[in-house]
């Protein structure tokens, strides 16, 4: 049970509420967001919703049936839209397109994937600075001096910045110098990532895990919800299967059904969902068509040269290409 | 490695090119199908194709790596075409539309299918007479009786029909009442059934195993391709993963992969791929975007009434509204 | 509902029960095995067991909520034993140990394998004569005649042997020569054949699917005993998952919760489950320990000349090893 | 490459070792553990190790083709013995016990708890402070105040302690106040919190992924090594399949495979890994069978009133007697 709080709700009541909610065999939390303040009721006893409705303090109350509450469509008819300020924006019906390289190499590089989104009219730009790797030996990011950089020149063009957070020491440099944190696969679980999450004020993206499940990944949004963070998105970006044709399977199935079940918007990343270059291209097209409300590729101006994920990254001829079919599929998609 | 031999090849040439790829240490199969003859050497030696190329009888040569070798695109790089007569075909850059009910159930259903289809410019019609169930005791179809009258139907109506074999001695009727013999994803690696349509003169669509890889997909394939059979379409139909959201996880990854690695049609079973009526229509979208050369598709008067897949049926103002965004998205697939 | 009738039931008698059940909303099937006759009833509805029970020709009745009905344990709680005759046996409490090739390849790789089961008091000997390639163009055996040569030196040494059908023409001669047919992996949901096994009164094993479920391999088991046919074993033979450092994924699991579930014995096939002959046994013992009636594995006097399977299969010094660490760990099991 | 140097190694040693490796087209990585110092050269460049073999301040130096280094047993043919003092020691051939509740949840259980492990001469007691747990509404543990009064009594009873760490801020408590910090599945590839454990002179226990690899494990051991930690332990404990009659597939095919490629104690999780209470037992005894170098398992003194995990929780009884079972069968596989 979600019960939305009045604005200016007085301790008194706020107490008589928890004491009722308590009584009728639920345990109570409440959370405080950017937005409103709830209480969230979790139990299976029956109740009359209107025994509650009445009280002061109470602005409105939905039974959610779901483990996860405050992220579910049962509840919020409407969908939430991330606005990142100087008019981007992502929201349902819309179609976002992030785009850039794996990991943030140099200025050049970065200047030079700039330069190709602001002539693609792409707004927002993703790239590493912390990079989780496989192998403790490997490349891991050029951290927050390479952010800095990165994100002074992205202002001056115009350009929004995604960027992977991996523990919770980031947060605070991440916030200052970037518009979007993503929480990556492997840190899908990373509950206590995700409740530090909850206490800012910033967009986050959540990864699906490697094989996590749907119901796992709305009930990680729910913690950084619950912890005050409305301001979610969500990514499919493929889960592991047997087949070894492919780096990931891509699971397309998962745009619509997030969609129903979530107000939250659903961003398809189909570099790392099939992570081979050839086939980004239609499986990006095909994101649109399921549903999805914006796309995350991988792009650098030599993709051979890339310091990781080389082989789904697409060459800046590729990505204006991709972006204008891209386009030319959401107009016909609104056609419908 | 292939070879097809010459129309007329003298049986002395024939021996004398088994000969001499025995010799080079490469055992040797002889596959003669509608089209062409050809010798199939399997073998790692290095050896230079030169020395084969201008024996007599030998037509073309070719080396394939892949462990299928004649449905591979590495030898064949013209698409099939697969024929059905009265000008319904289907292959690469069009898009065929298949739709139907799960199972055939009655003379006044098969009816109401053709005449939707029908209005809507449907060429082929899907139905099974043969069911294969889980449980022993649930409905197993009509059996060849229900072909005779749903084939008799089709025919007044110009439009042809896709039914599942289950079994060899099913063939012969099969053969004579419709045009298209369906492998499904039960019988994907039965290899005596293969064999058997491997002897027969009449397009087999295959479908991917409950967890078949692509690459097995294939070998089936070309276990009937080198039965004689070169009559083959591919069918992607969902896979199983841990994901309990939906019945099966449908994999569009296959589609662009399979596209590239063979010069068979590849057609998207979206019904049985997600399993989901409300998610049928954006995976049937997704898939033309992924590259599909065909749909095929659940349909039916009364979808709730249906003696099989229910849940995953469309009734016939479902299927109208999607044929048309099938054909918009064909058209904007046809113009990139 | 499972309805137990009386040996000479009247057929008033019978038209009476299945009157009676089906007005009581239940679609019936009737089941004729080697060992009596049942009457199955499918339905949801509530009902008072006590109104049948009194019926004449009716010798018990049992409710079952699963969808397998005959093999489920909740009907028939004491195990089913295979009794092969000679005095071997296969029942739960013992362990039947069961070895050979994966194919059998020549009169004399059929002698020395007998011969090493000989002198370790093996009483099955396991071997393919016809195989299921995943290519064509691979070895599929000897067929027919490898049986009759395989079975007629088997009897000499007091062996009974254990091989794999594929289609039901091979049925007819694989009843004469042989004491167990298996039915493999990719055939596990065949159902025209599972339905041919159910007309035969010669003892079947079914090997679960590639990626078969426990449920569905009740559900296969369910034909064949509905067909008539109530000696049958289950087989684990590993399934497929991501992992990639060992064939298939030999899933133990298995074989407590089928133990439950089901009357029929169940036994561990290590060398197919998890493919690399290091760790046959190690995989073994532990199928011991997790509960499994007997085992499977595959064993020839040179592996790395074997025609299939050369990397999962134990030569004979490795096999007879096994053998004692098997038996000393069944009397462990015995003992607790 | 591996190349470990000499204790007392002059600093000019080192950079010639440095300089000559990186000449030879490797990329460095200085390693210094509780034990040893050690140069890791990535590169795949041949080369003759003899060149290096003879430079002062090289003790030994080593091939390991694998992407992990340090934990491989290519290199350590020796197995790691895990002390944890006063006696008690996690080495291959013997075989550890850790039993207890899922959660920490009071004095008296804790207490409780501890009486039972000492009657049966186990001498790790199991349970977790900080819990990992799907929804953020869920009890998440006693945190480090439930940890101080635990290990107090532990330490009252001679009984050493294991718990889970979700976050580098725990570390500094833990450390002080249990014998084992263990990684939970959900945190295999949190690549900081590994980092960190690096850090400390502490036995880590590893759990595997989700739907891990075990190459992925390895390379998360290789995470902690290389940050100078070698007091490491890997834990299988179930991964992610399409079975839904398990809670996870308890994968034991890992075990042998583990216990060749590293010289790390191998772990195995039947609590977990099948995740029903009635089928611990036999998936416990299976995996000493299968090679464990131990067992942890849940244990309660009333598993219905447990906090969490209750329906994979044993009893006290159904615990005494899996520790009889486990003891007899380590002594018959010691026999072999």
């Amino acid at each position: 049970m979600i019960i939305q709080l009045t604005k200016n709700i007085k301790a008194d009541d706020r107490n008589l509420i928890h004491e009722k909610v308590n009584g009728l065999g639920y345990k109570t939390t409440e959370v405080t967001t950017q937005n409103c303040a709830y209480l969230i009721g979790i139990g299976k006893k029956e109740l009359d919703l209107r025994e509650l409705g009445g009280m002061p303090g109470v602005a409105d109350i939905h039974k959610v049936s779901d483990a996860y509450k405050l992220v579910s469509r049962k509840w919020k008819v409407h969908p939430t839209t991330i606005d990142l300020g100087d008019g981007v924006k992502i929201s349902e019906g819309d179609f976002a397109i992030m785009a850039g390289p794996c990991s943030i190499e140099s200025e050049e590089q970065i200047v030079s994937v700039l330069e190709h989104l602001k002539a693609n009219g792409v707004k927002i730009m993703r790239g590493g600075v912390y990079k989780p790797r496989s192998s403790p030996y490997a490349f891991r990011g050029l951290g927050v001096d390479g952010l800095k950089i990165w994100y002074q020149h992205a202002q001056e063009f115009g350009i929004k910045i995604i960027t992977e957070v991996m523990q919770s020491s980031q947060i605070e440099d991440l916030c200052k110098y970037s518009d979007i944190l993503q929480v990556g696969a492997r840190n899908s679980q990373n509950f206590n990532l995700l409740d530090a999450l909850g206490e800012v004020d910033k967009p986050v993206m959540l990864k699906r895990g490697i094989s996590g499940s749907l119901d796992e990944l709305l009930q990680c949004a729910e913690y950084v919800f619950s912890g005050g963070n409305e301001k979610l998105l969500l990514c499919e970006r493929g889960i592991r299967s047997y087949e070894t044709a492919y780096r990931n399977t891509f699971d397309l199935n998962a745009i619509p059904i997030l969609k129903e079940k979530t107000h939250l918007p659903v961003i398809a990343d189909p570099s790392h969902g099939i992570g081979l270059r050839a086939y980004v291209e239609p499986m990006a097209l095909a994101s649109v068509m399921a549903g999805a409300d914006g796309v995350i590729f991988e792009t650098h101006a030599h993709p051979e040269k890339a310091f990781s994920d080389a082989q789904q990254t697409l060459n800046f001829a590729e990505s204006s290409t991709l972006i204008k079919k891209l386009r030319a599929t959401v107009d016909l998609r609104k056609s419908f």
